[in-house]
């Protein structure tokens, strides 16, 4: 039977999360979720909820939402689109801005979603390798033209931080759009807002899952200049961020002091955790996100991959040309890392 | 300035979804959201989700929803993909069969939204017209060779019901994918999920914003043969449905005892809407799904949209060459529908 799927999807693998193991006794430092809860002001939102608003179409673009984030980072609510998640606007860009003729351009390795998006898309892919020690590779980026380009910032899955005058240099020299996948900032020193302020195409990408601990939620959101926000909006599915996601969000970012505090916790935490690592002979790389990535060769990272898992610690592993020797490591509670210093140091002593 | 969005984006206009008042006082019979609330069964279980449960990923693929679904409409989990309300379901749908040299095709007049989604991706589409009185334009919609066609059943605006036979044969007939959309099948007679579990090329998509009063909680699905639901999976995005509506969604279609009330609360108030019509001189539409489209000439419909609106009546107009002398009116409780017809007898009378 020939396939009824267009030939590009027939194709593809298709993008693969991380294991999201049952057993609730697993230590699980494989896909960078916040170890803390989420704000209580979230618990109390949802509880808030009425059947009503569960009966009736939410607001479509989430303005409950958009004008407490407009508070809080500073721009008005037509800056800002709600996404299901963050990986709801990176398809829209992916969409909006590239094709057969229109390229998308990213500096490898990174978030592997992108290729992804693009097969979708039937989009030009150029991937241009990061420089030495994970600089940004401004000149190779900006000649490789594309419509839409993505700087994951801090990168996926090496935690380095790009700083923000190298990715306004970017933004300046590109003749497309710049959208920097700002995923893990709320673990860095920096942001990209204030490119979002001022560029006319420079898009800023946020979610709720790493810094507000919200994963489960689904809920992202991008702040830049009305005029792409507006074009986003267009085909954006009509009611893409459901009622009680908008509502328990816009608790989230309102409560800033929280966050605070629980990003206080996973830096001291990473801190602490990379001068273990660097006792043990596994320096990570300087990590400005929630996790850590380093070379693992003896025995080989995949071996000890799987030597954690069957000690119930679950630790990402990519199967990916050029990082086949590394491990990321999601920072866990002062618990958990103990526990992952103590596999690691048997296994690898 | 030249636009960073690529041509078929610039020139769109999008989808304009109905309206959603503020003003809780509004009469809203526009946007065809169930009168009665969802099931309690619903509150209880967003009333037991956990910080947990928002802090880490959600089953990627909706695993608690699937069980439960698939044991209510008798089939194997794999037979089902959950999406973000069943436009992320449409969006899926679109890109993984149509292009630009693979049409999209569907009689018309019907959802808006299947243009703009073509718009998006570019593809072709070929509209058929709908036979005289709503018949099935079967051997028109053969002959328009789509890789992707679409028939809602019940169709809207127009609330007439496909029968299951002929849709058999329209899938039978066709070398490509039929996507059944029963979005309000849940007011129909009957429903074609016998045909998602026996041929190959049907998809059966569900919606819980009509039938199970869920239109704030954005929750589809799509029920076919395995290999159609495989081939989705890896287009969609990775975590499309949140936590909290995954356990809210399975906890509404387990709760059928109350489903079946409503809706035939739902049915009774529509035929007796339909009978106070007719009095009115103003015969809807033979209508299997929660509203009613009538053709309205003097006033035109337009005005009568408009003074309704005057009295905190909201309708549903469609400024659309062939139904602009129609309106679109959701069956609401019996007070609602009592207002409306008062309302309806000084304007038209």
């Amino acid at each position: 039977m020939t396939s009824y799927f267009r030939a590009n999807v027939e194709a593809m693998d298709g993008y693969v999360p991380g294991e999201q193991p049952t057993d609730p006794a697993v230590i699980k430092l494989n896909t960078n979720e916040n170890p803390y809860p989420p704000s209580p002001r979230v618990m109390e939102a949802i509880a808030q909820v009425t059947p009503d608003q569960l009966r009736r179409y939410p607001h479509p673009l989430g303005e409950r939402f958009r004008r407490t984030a407009a508070e809080v980072f500073a721009v008005r609510p037509e800056q800002i689109i709600c996404g299901n998640g963050m990986d709801d606007i990176l398809n829209l860009v992916v969409r909006a801005f590239t094709g057969p003729e229109a390229a998308l351009v990213y500096p490898v390795p990174t978030y592997s979603l992108y290729p992804c998006l693009a097969q979708i898309q039937e989009a030009v892919v150029r991937e241009i390798p990061w420089g030495p020690n994970g600089a940004l590779p401004l000149d190779a980026l900006v000649e490789a033209r594309g419509r839409l380009t993505i700087l994951a910032n801090p990168n996926a899955p090496t935690g380095i931080f790009t700083p923000v005058e190298q990715v306004a240099a970017l933004a300046d020299a590109l003749d497309g759009v710049l959208c920097v996948d700002e995923a893990y900032v709320d673990f860095a020193e920096s942001n990209c807002l204030e490119l979002a302020r001022t560029r006319p195409n420079v898009l800023v990408m946020r979610t709720l899952s790493k810094g507000y601990s919200l994963a489960g939620l689904r809920f992202g959101f991008a702040v830049g200049d009305e005029r792409l926000i507006a074009g986003l909006m267009k085909i954006k599915d009509s009611y893409n961020v459901d009622a009680v996601a908008i509502v328990a969000a816009a608790a989230a970012v309102a409560d800033q002091d929280y966050h605070r505090q629980i990003r206080e916790k996973v830096i001291i935490e990473r801190q602490r955790l990379t001068r273990a690592l660097i006792g043990l002979g596994l320096p990570p790389l300087p990590s400005q996100s929630n996790f850590l990535f380093l070379q693992v060769s003896h025995p080989p990272a995949a071996r000890v991959y799987e030597s954690l898992k069957a000690r119930g610690i679950l630790v990402r592993y990519f199967n990916i040309e050029g990082i086949r020797d590394f491990l990321r490591i999601t920072v866990g509670t002062p618990e958990q890392n103990d526990a992952l210093i103590a596999a690691l140091k048997e296994l690898i002593g």
